[in-house]
């Protein structure tokens, strides 16, 4: 009910700020006899980890996961698992001076409204560094979806898309900014660089794409599997739209180009011969490929002066030091992945139990 | 669990199926001694109701809800509030010649998939006669709301977009097709015979602004207003994307255009000077207007015969002849704007329950 | 969240009034392709119904159920199955000169309190009547609990306990009690009618056995099965008490003898010596039977004058005269096996959802 | 869904095995700015606290919690309140010899039916060391009731009942056994040197009393006030009885003795002349005091051997040495305690939710 909890059936409930002690989350629902240990969800986490390349924040975190209950001689019990990262580089001292100031595009302003009351130490509960759990969590969710290959990649920064033709899953973890193509590399490069250089920031487009997802899964009208999605997605920092198979695209086209035809395959199984669903109809996948994008927004830590106003009521103006990412949606790929995770195995748990 | 339910606190369950006796919801966590009746309800529903341009679906239903409990002397009594609308002009035999294929671009096929069985008349629970229900607590929301205008607009109707200089509220009711842009209405009149004609559907854009929202509205992390009105509006049928504020648009921005200023009116409260964000900082209202944009796909119910499969797994062909919209977004828009006020009532409820 | 609900798999929303037009329930989570009419139902209905005997109230109602959505062709589809009964022998005029005052020991006074509204008719969302939808409700939860056997007796009324050697549940449907005890019924007889005749009520204990539960139905800590059972059997209208097992005379057993001993049967199972946990050991089943027992107050409706207040604050006295119980305890047992039934269906389910 | 969580808008994520590092959980709901420190909380461990008299168990655990978020500068902030205590004096190897064998009366043999898997050492998940983390919640659910009073004391151990006649609630906290009878301590004290010289264990009766509750708490039908007790109750580790009121005493009154007379009293308010209905009617607060009384077993880790099989499905016999208290229901009362406090929580913010 406090929007500090996701899914249904598997289930976590996350915590922390991001200049308490540590942060953590706990994972309910998750079916015993799993093999689970740290190792299986620290490589997700150092993908997300800042301070990996110039253009991500210089904040250094190990992020290191531990995990508290729930496992058992290398395996999952089926009770809570409870996961806890220390924050070790918290330099409360860079947002003194903020304190009192709404930074324009934050949450300061909203926090202040709706609680009278905010942890202003780099963002507190609003920071991105909560998302540091959902990759936790997602990396979970993945040992319950053993035939589901999720990855997701940037597929634009600022004005600059990617050439599709170029699609390569391969580089994907070979570059600093989780692209499929490798001639957009340099494209990005320079383009950030003469961002970062000017102390401002830039969007970027994710696309995430599910392999292996059996058909059925989703429910209909309310928790379509799409409508999980829209949510999960959007519910991540920064994030200003979510879009499923052909997306706002499909407004442009007619009811015959957009309809995905059916044929039976060589193996004899449905084969569908485009998928501008995405994978999914009436909110229940299809068996096809699940395929989303989500726009983030430009991040607005920036160095231009912005006006705003301060917590007793006066104008005045910010510009915003600290340490920060100048395209979140760079960090934003292994988040997108892990929402997407959670998502599917929720809603695979939610499909065993609809049938006896 | 099961997908058929709305909300936390402000919460409806909905039932029933395209070509059943009736439909109907049950909504809960209404307040006490609210004045409603029947009448209050029944104007948003004749907006929606089929049968009314040449460009909906000719099926004719009064739609005519009746209130089964919940509200005694004209006044909510604090418990559930049922609503049924009995199903009057569903000819089960248009369908008979589908029963036993899937039609691309629908349900059918994934229905199957998930539960063995489906009501194939009319689409059975996926048909978007489950949207009068939305619509009908949507009426009852608003209610909650008393100082909240929400209103949508369709902005774009395959590829021909409004020109929004000419925006105008006044003339939303007073046109078939919920638009703000009185040149707009020959063009699509034309666009969209064309397409009927033809056998073909479109798609459509609908833009929902709700005014006068307070701060405060919406829970941090995952239950976001933002990620929650994502959910709401994914869940309507043929909704393929959603975006909040600039949306996707906000991607070629940089971090000091994109964040919206803050000054102090003359009234002495906040002021912001541009809204990016579409009302929602952090995930919690601003209080500008709330804004979302909706993509609707082409109805894939088309006279253009389609690839597809039957129940047993042959190849085939299909017509899909039956009663339809060759837009559906255009009826989207009264649904777009019951979602918005089902997301925005539950939130306010939510809110007052989180301070004491 | 408005407490209207059962379940969390298996879960229904309940609706109506004691006077209004229809009392429903929308049972969801239902798997799809079982058998489902309603003859199902009926049945169990029929067995709660009023009317039956001397010692039941003398309101006449059909209890006629109908199922209007989530089955087809004689299948449930996995859809929200929306049940009504119509209200037909609803006599508003009964309780007019109650209207504006509490009737102590009923739920007048903190309906008032907590709404400021209440449909005072027959108490309205209060009164017992609202139990034939969990009758409904049970009765489709037994399909899903295909090979489990729920039967509830009523073991005590007053001071008069029946004697446990005589148990018989092949005279459970044959007698106006719900009594396993043959010796008991001329008893009970004489004692009810002395209480009638002197307008008076009284209280009875129910005793529930679900036997064929398989073991491993439960979660642990907060959703014990035992502490599912104690809520579901507690929310049942005059109930005060509930326990499992040994239940309160266990207190004064040594460990020793509480604790079951444990063997191998003839069949190679476990099996267990004794049943005090009453099927019930960390809040999971053990494959025993489970045997429950709940309290329920005497009604307080009843001729004898009582001393209580109006809306308006002023002191009067009350003379309950309408239509009620004598020993509302009677018609509980069928309420009692509904609530096992549904408890037992929601965890069923839950126990499927939690392991791959 | 797991089990693991407690309550709906005050709601907490309990995780932790009894011989793992540490036990937490995570409060959320808690609204913002209420002063909060571990100072508030410790109290109440303490008193729950093992090792305190020879009448408990000797393992020593200093339960020192720690907050690691949800409070900023000594208030909460209206985010999850994350609390941990470590496990220091797990003594694993007490528990060797019981790896395989199901100890009679524990969870033992159910978690092994439903997970396949469990945590032997000491009980895991389903060790009364999880009751530290209800205690902890409950001390955070009393910020949110600060008028209200909530007590629970032992009324019976074994056969021995306290004279009521003596009840005096200042001597709650000045003997081992939380009784409010002085002159039940000799008694008691000899009686359970016996049984535990016996190597053998009693049950009690717990009496917990809410005073200062706001008529109005509670929801209807299936969240009545006395249900979710009676569910937060029967979740307790050994509890096997709840009754609310009069209780299954009820049962043999007469109507016109057990419902309350209703007066106006000298302050204009309405005063009831007696509480057999333990100030609940309905489901829903009175005003008057809130009591109910908790069955407690014998706990089963007792020292004379018991019949049992192992995993592999052969017979044995067991005798459960560790360290363990001899009655169970002593230290139960801070945990009743607990639960009442963090019902009466969850509903004050649902009444609160309930009302614009």
């Amino acid at each position: 009910m406090s929007g500090n909890r996701f899914g249904t059936l598997f289930q976590y409930q996350s915590w922390g700020e991001s200049h308490g002690p540590a942060i953590g989350c706990v994972v309910d629902g998750v079916p015993p006899r799993i093999a689970l240990s740290e190792a299986d969800i620290q490589p997700f986490l150092n993908r997300r980890r800042p301070g990996q390349s110039k253009f991500t924040t210089q904040r250094q975190e190990a992020d290191e996961v531990k995990i508290l209950s729930g496992v058992f001689e290398g395996q999952t019990t089926g009770t809570p698992i409870s996961l806890i990262i220390e924050n070790n580089d918290a330099k409360s001292k860079d947002y003194t001076d903020i304190k009192d100031k709404f930074r324009p595009g934050h949450a300061d302003f909203t926090y202040q409204q709706k609680y009278g009351i905010r942890d202003y130490r780099g963002g507190g509960r609003s920071s991105a560094r909560e998302t540091a759990m959902r990759v936790a969590a997602g990396a979970i969710a993945r040992k319950i979806l053993s035939d589901v290959t999720i990855r997701a990649a940037v597929v634009q920064v600022g004005p600059h898309k990617i050439n599709r033709d170029n699609w390569n899953w391969n580089i994907l973890h070979d570059n600093p900014f989780f692209t499929v193509d490798a001639d957009i590399i340099p494209v990005w490069e320079e383009f950030l660089d003469g961002r970062r250089k000017a102390g401002s920031s830039v969007g970027a487009i994710v696309e995430v794409v599910a392999s292996g997802v059996p058909a059925g899964l989703g429910a209909p009208v309310y928790d379509k599997l799409d409508a999980d999605l829209a949510k999960a997605l959007m519910s991540i920092n920064a994030v200003k739209g979510v879009e499923i198979g052909a997306g706002f695209d499909c407004v442009t086209l007619g009811g015959e180009e957009n309809a995905d035809d059916i044929r039976i395959g060589a193996d004899g199984n449905p084969v569908f011969l485009s998928n501008h669903a995405g994978g999914i109809l009436g909110g229940i996948s299809t068996g096809q490929d699940v395929v989303a994008r989500v726009a983030f927004k430009p991040t607005s830590s920036i160095l231009t002066p912005k006006q705003t106003i301060d917590v007793h009521g006066n104008e005045t103006d910010i510009v915003t030091k600290g340490r920060h990412d100048p395209c979140v949606g760079l960090r934003g790929a292994p988040v997108v992945e892990a929402m997407m995770a959670c998502v599917l195995a929720d809603h695979w748990l939610r499909h065993k139990a609809q049938n006896l």
